[in-house]
């Protein structure tokens, strides 16, 4: 018998008392209870995302919230940019396409973070772009990118940057107002430590000047809808209210540790997973690991496969693969939600184990040592 | 102390066995695990929708998949019938010209069902009509419609019906392909026993051929990224998997009951409410009462806004008030969902304790007894 663990990125694990919350009969949304749930969630979103600008919860999958920027942001033809260094970064350039705009494609090796250089010559290259998408963290890849400086090179133009920040926001340091980021997309099943169903987005002053400039091809994500809706904490369809009531659980539990310590803690164990994969011998995909998901080459002579699966089935413990052209070429933990420094040893333990019985020569505890001298620190 | 009890049309109760599996540890999307449950889930909802066609599931409201059916299904450009009597029929039209739609209103009285041959009368004076767009129950007025015969009037043009099962599958008599319905919308916090979150669309060949033939400017919502996800029993984007767990409880518990006993029961609830209502003299809204909602009217002399409100702050009982100039005017009871016989009653003696209380002369137990007639019977 082995518990289950949950190392992919997404769904996380999810902390008991937020489980228990859904398991609560269920109430009415249009009664002045669940607007009082809604306005502390908002409370807590903006707490999260750093932003004095209001945050609509989405019933949705975080992909619902990037429709929701493209399509009120990027009228057809416009042009925009997307960043293309990961499976993410591919669906910001598809939603472009899906909604008729001008796509440029910034292409970047995956596992390779974005430059605000890269960005200011594209910027410059494609005069009229009306935003750029990226991603703080491309999941796909563990790379995080330099989030703050890029939004700097942006602001010199009249471009929005918005910033699929789905795995970077609650895990990576991040500042809306003040790096001056213009819209900001959150999915709910990450270090938020809720199930998925739930989106959020935030938009500066500059996105919603351009937003209030455009129609968008788009009822279900109009944002207008979800502001004119939260100026009486309500929203415009029916919300999963049961998950916004179960999201009141787990970010309070995030206010009430305070994220500047979640940050710390998910950085320590990034860096706990880097330190036992050096002296495993995996090497890390990315140039600019993210400290939210490391992505390792799987070592010479292990079947890429049958790693994660190995992993779950002997040892009950879910990683996750590589996409597309990675696929079988790496494995990916998650360092976000319900986790403490324990799973992380467990992770590695099972790592190493799995290792083994795919026939690698390993030292067993070598990993797992080096990961607690990280933990153990103060 | 009174027990929280919910006859609001959606949310509706939920069976504490389904809550149970809410608050089971989160699991992984992309495992065979999660494959099974979805093609179980289909299949349930396969059932339930009365269809041999594939039944996707979405992550979002019922709005959701409303906009899937607009969007994937009707170009910009093109003509499309919205029958609006009431609030949600309104929602038909709003969406068919946020998407560039020439949508031709097809307006009736707000209680009154629209016919077969007013459609028929539409099809004909708008030549061309791609898509015409109805509920099954109008949910803010507690109207059902003869969706078989519109669907034989529909059938015999190039259109599409689109039925809007939100309040009806699962609780009114439905039978997609041997009625010749188009698309099928259903929510999960209706009949199906569910927190609100997930949202369900089938389509005909007929409606397969026109969106074939149709690029949405849609990327969530696309139906042809769903069909193609389901053939490996996978969702598009990241689904509310908890939710999708969830929803085999309650479609199985469906599937058990039987779908013919699930809709007697739901009719033999209104029709004690009717009974309860008649003698207290109370009258429904509706000239084709839906078997799902009960609206009647408020009193004469009694304060509209204060009946529900003090079934509710009172009693425990949440019932809905009326929409936009209906406000004030009636009051709404959901028959839909996770009730039995003795809810019914206590919904009832409810209502006659708040009239009580606010100033009407009530004939204590004569709505009670009414009701107990009707649900007496074998």
């Amino acid at each position: 018998m082995y518990k289950q663990r949950l190392f992919a990125p997404g769904p996380t694990p999810v902390p008991e008392e937020t489980l228990l919350e859904l398991a609560r009969p269920m109430f009415h949304h249009r009664t002045g209870e669940y607007r009082k749930m809604l306005e502390t969630l908002t409370g807590n979103m903006q707490y999260i995302l750093q932003t004095h600008q209001e945050v609509y919860t989405i019933t949705g999958s975080g992909s619902a919230a990037m429709e929701a920027a493209v399509a009120n942001l990027v009228a057809k033809g416009e042009t925009m940019i997307a960043v293309r260094g990961g499976k993410f970064g591919e669906r910001w350039s598809e939603l472009g396409h899906a909604f008729g705009a001008n796509v440029v494609d910034l292409d970047v090796e995956w596992g390779d973070a974005i430059t605000a250089d890269q960005i200011a010559n594209a910027l410059q290259a494609n005069p009229g772009t009306v935003a750029v998408f990226i991603q703080h963290c491309e999941t796909s890849t563990g790379t995080a990118c330099d989030v703050q400086a890029i939004a700097k090179a942006v602001a010199q133009t009249d471009a929005c940057l918005v910033v699929d920040g789905i795995t970077g926001v609650g895990a990576l340091p991040f500042a809306m107002d003040e790096w001056g980021v213009d819209v900001t997309v959150v999915g709910s099943q990450k270090a938020l430590m809720l199930p998925a169903g739930l989106a959020f987005i935030a938009c500066s002053d500059k996105a919603w000047a351009k937003m209030d400039a455009t129609t968008p091809p788009a009822y279900y994500v109009d944002l207008k809808a979800y502001r004119k809706s939260l100026a009486k904490w309500d929203n415009p369809w029916t919300p999963a209210n049961s998950l916004v009531r179960a999201a009141l659980a787990s970010t309070n539990q995030i206010r009430a540790e305070g994220l500047e310590t979640v940050w710390a803690e998910t950085r320590r164990r990034a860096e706990a997973t880097r330190a036992a994969a050096r002296v495993l011998g995996l090497e890390l995909l990315s140039s600019s690991p993210s400290d939210s998901v490391t992505a390792l080459h799987v070592p010479e002579g292990v079947d890429g496969a049958a790693l994660p699966k190995t992993m779950a089935e002997a040892f009950g413990t879910r990683i996750a693969g590589g996409q597309a052209h990675l696929k079988g070429k790496i494995i990916r933990f998650s360092h976000m939600g319900y986790l403490d420094a324990f799973d992380v040893l467990a992770a590695v333990a099972a790592l190493e184990m799995a290792l083994g019985r795919l026939g690698a020569t390993v030292d067993y505890g070598a990993g797992v040592a080096a990961a607690q001298k990280v933990l153990a620190k103060e």
